[in-house]
């Protein structure tokens, strides 16, 4: 099956500005000369929230794309209509006019480049392994809808097409922008997108293998005072310490009166989205993964 | 004249946490006992802010201390009626109950531990080179109310006080907590308790001469398009060099299509505040101050 359309989404969250200016540097420079066999939309996600430099205006963008809210015309806050505008440009969920859609997302925890697969899609592991052979240094993070809802339906907006896929990049602050990231996040959507011309042409070259990634395994809570506020923080030996193995007996955080607070789990595992200020608001410190490899 | 009563301010600014997480630790650990001759009050400055993650509701607070604003009571929104609050506990300002202020803030910029000088106390100058004596890399920053607002009134909080000192430590995200930075702020302001103390016996030893600091001269827009929108972004050179020297010619910015925009300073300048989230809506990329040294 040819990917005939791809939308590049920035801006999902509105105080990530990376996306949007990697649109702009998208429109100007035009896509390669060399991928003819795809159309390609640049999407602006949340307009509003955008330009108001946060996150959402009533509530995550990212956790809007549920198929079930998508047909719920009860919802009528700023982001479930975005997201039934985004569904009926780029969708509808299902059946969707988009075969692959790449989201550009960044984060405050360092998680470098990091491609996020979402959907069950065969391809986007292909995908993912080939921007891991182009660019040095990528991770692959993958979340089930499974791990993360309990579900088979996901509520991201990457879940909109066939093919769903997050690029996460970090560290950087909210609302400002890096040259480093922006080169980053240049170079990571141009491997996808000549990972797909390539695909297209049945010339994709095979990608190392076998593939390492990193599948979703659980959340881990800050720890709470009575009041329900943080209580200690995450740390230093954890810290900026994203994909980097967590021993059984490790230390994650340390209260204001010294005393450590060490893993309890039984296996070794591996942090990401440590300390990512958008988590904060449901007092989640970092998320544990699994490493896995599989073969192409 | 002994100081008598200090105030740490914390939550000046609702999205910088580390300020409010040391209002608990010094809340939690008490002032250190050698530390007798002085009153010490310890305040969340926007608690509403700070509850909504955000750096202000209706106004910066931190720009909210002007003697003529503290007096107009046709000003009614959050923040001014905060600032006259405040006023109230801890000034009036001109006459003030409290002899000294010290504003704990963080910056995305990679400010390090700054002390910022805003009054024209002549005791700044004493705490701040003698916290560079005691921590080695602090970096003392000098606003006058002249090269500020061009008047000689200040805006900023802790002019309610006679010495008024504000503390900066980066970089790091908005919304977050870090170790270091907590480490280094309850370090800093213990260094200042240290000085109050001393000062009150008659033993402050005498600082490392000369003091080096840094003095305000101007601030640098981001390059625009027809928009009003930021066209450019900092360049790679200057990303991260706060308070090393931007030599005239040296690239600044770099735009889209690759296009370098470089200083048109004619002497050695050092930028500082470098890619601060805060100053985005400003379109304000960073400042540039003068390097100066004095003798006490």
């Amino acid at each position: 099956m040819p990917i005939n359309h791809v939308a590049v989404v920035g801006g999902t969250h509105g105080n990530e500005p990376t996306g949007p200016y990697l649109l702009r540097l998208l429109a100007e420079k035009g896509i390669p000369a060399s991928c003819s066999t795809f159309a390609l939309d640049l999407v602006l996600a949340n307009p509003k929230a955008y330009k108001q430099n946060v996150r959402f205006i009533d509530q995550d963008l990212n956790r809007s794309f549920l198929t079930a809210d998508l047909s719920n015309h009860s919802l009528q806050h700023y982001e479930a209509k975005r997201a039934k505008e985004i569904n009926q440009l780029l969708g509808p969920k299902g059946n969707a006019k988009t075969d692959l859609i790449l989201d550009i997302h960044t984060s405050t925890a360092s998680m470098g480049t990091t491609v996020i697969l979402q959907s069950s899609s065969p391809l986007q592991m292909q995908l993912a392994a080939h921007v891991q052979s182009a660019i040095p240094g990528v991770f692959i993070y993958a979340i089930s809808a499974e791990t993360y809802t309990g579900g088979s339906d996901q509520p991201f907006l990457p879940s909109v097409a066939e093919t769903g896929i997050g690029l996460e990049f970090g560290p950087i602050p909210n609302g400002i922008l890096r040259h480093d990231l922006v080169n980053r996040s240049y170079a990571a959507t141009l491997a996808c997108l000549e990972f797909i011309e390539q695909t297209n042409r049945g010339s994709a070259p095979l990608p190392r293998q076998p593939v390492e990634y990193f599948e979703h395994v659980k959340t881990v809570p800050f720890p709470l005072d009575e009041e329900g506020r943080i209580d200690a923080i995450i740390h230093e030996s954890l810290q900026d310490r994203d994909y980097t193995p967590l021993k059984p007996g490790d230390p994650i955080f340390v209260h204001r009166n010294g005393q450590v607070v060490h893993s309890t789990e039984d296996e070794i595992l591996y942090p990401v989205f440590i300390n990512e200020a958008a988590y904060y608001p449901q007092k989640a410190a970092f998320s544990l993964t699994r490493k896995r490899s599989t073969t192409l």
